[in-house]
């Protein structure tokens, strides 16, 4: 069976939307990536939590089949994230982020871990992303993520995560601040200049834009939602997707023809997300209720 | 030769961009509207416009092969508009809008026009929409436009012309206000519960979605463009390009099938529109680049 390795948060929660609100609730980049994921191919976590993180949490990943060799649990809190949404939905105002455990976080991976084919490192502090992506021994595939916070902070160290990697997922907002672009598609063209051979850019409701300068663009919708309840977790859904499905349908590197497929699946992934809270919905998919989502989907996005 | 009947206006545009400023420069919805649809079929304008119209702006029609019998030029001055995009380039900021000649306009179509098959009412007062409507004996197309001043100022006559045509033209601002929903798509729906059978929503950079009850949605990509000069007439450019593709290739009803397709052409006339001020770029359009940008567009969209 195929392997994706990633490396996140495990956190919990507090987020408040138009819809209502969830308190510490299960999150965390590296939970929603490996749920999605694992619908697809074997996914070993690589994380950090505290003494307060349920074991009931951590049996939702290994209930599917998720290897959590590499999550350490030491003393203290687990990391803790609030935010609201307000009347955009597609962009979240983080009101709090206390790190705790993920404060002093050193990821050491397991051996059986090394020799992972696929790699995504998660919205994380570059330097963590870059520590473990020196100890997989000869990855195929390996894509990341970031957010402001890291643009303006690390900027240096994320620029050398960005020169290693295959693949990154950028929103909009954070493409157009990492290359002073004020317009999205020169911002992504220039992103592709920072190293990554290919750039997805999320686009919330709109969808979601695949580049490539060898191949250029290519769009696909977002499935229609008439309530988005929380969009915390759709960019980690949809990379955990696309991974998942690069991993088990692709060997080697993936063509062109196979990432476009890939965001397909991102896709899906992403628009259950977004109907609940936490993990609620995205962990009711499943093979029959993905399929049909795909079918959906091409059938929007097909002439 | 197939033909489509556009009521709309002739104007004078002062606008300002980003990206510099056009003083008093060819407009009109009726004028994007043709030069975008007089590519595929023979388009009769309706409109008014006033002594100060230059001979030569008529003459960018006629040369196109427009038929300019229903357009009328009365003493005064012709319709001014100006207005101001700012960081927002998908949403107009209007600064003046003087009607002039357009205040007592009274559309009386000629003979000619009155057997016309497809039938674009632009953007103006929903109570000439219905007038000329009503002079149209067989009409197998209709389409139209508006915007928020005539949610806001004629709702009721609005409404009755959402009642008697097959497909409605509208941003995503004019739905949610229409409909007061704020999710899009499912104020998408209830545009499509007033009437019109089809509904194309205009989304900007992100593209459009064509909806119907009977076959839910279809997403189309924009062509990427990386410096958005002018976006005035995108939307007149679209719906130019739509009527234009369904005269010219559909006879009778259009399915579910041509109007995607008709929705690419109307994409190819918008992209082309809003990359320079007034008509500058949409009028070099010709086949050979309508074709390329067709076939680049393809490739955006298709796995």
């Amino acid at each position: 069976m195929p392997e994706v390795l990633v490396i996140g948060s495990l956190a919990y929660d507090s987020v408040k939307t138009p819809s209502g609100k969830a308190d510490k609730a299960l999150g965390g980049s590296a939970n929603y990536f490996s749920v999605a994921a694992s619908n697809f191919s074997k996914v070993r976590v690589v994380g950090v939590v505290g003494t307060d993180y349920q074991e009931s949490d951590k049996k939702i990943l290994s209930d599917r089949g998720v290897d959590l060799a590499g999550l350490q649990t030491v003393p203290g809190e687990t990391f803790h994230w609030a935010g609201t949404y307000e009347n955009n939905l597609n962009e979240a105002q983080t009101l709090k982020t206390e790190l705790n455990v993920f404060a002093s976080f050193d990821p050491v991976l397991p051996e059986s871990y090394k020799n992972s084919s696929h790699v995504f490192l998660a919205n994380i502090d570059p330097v963590l992303q870059l520590k473990v992506l020196n100890q997989i021994q000869n990855p195929v595939f390996i894509g990341m993520d970031s957010m402001n916070f890291w643009i303006d902070s690390k900027h240096k160290d994320l620029l050398a995560v960005l020169k290693k990697v295959n693949i990154v997922f950028i929103n909009e907002t954070e493409a157009k601040m990492l290359t002073q672009e004020s317009n999205t598609i020169s911002a992504i063209k220039k992103v592709a200049e920072l190293g990554p051979e290919f750039v997805v850019v999320k686009r919330g409701e709109y969808g979601s834009t695949l580049y490539s300068k060898a191949h250029g663009f290519f769009q696909c919708a977002s499935l229609p939602v008439e309530k988005v309840v929380d969009p915390t977790g759709a960019g980690d859904s949809f990379a955990g997707g696309f991974f998942g499905y690069v991993s088990k349908y692709v060997t080697g590197r993936p063509s062109w023809s196979d990432l476009k497929k890939a965001v397909l699946a991102g896709t899906v992934m992403s628009s259950q997300t977004i109907q609940d809270f936490s993990l609620k919905k995205l962990i009711t998919v499943d093979e029959k209720s993905y399929n049909q989502l795909l079918q959906e989907l091409h059938q929007i996005i097909s002439l």
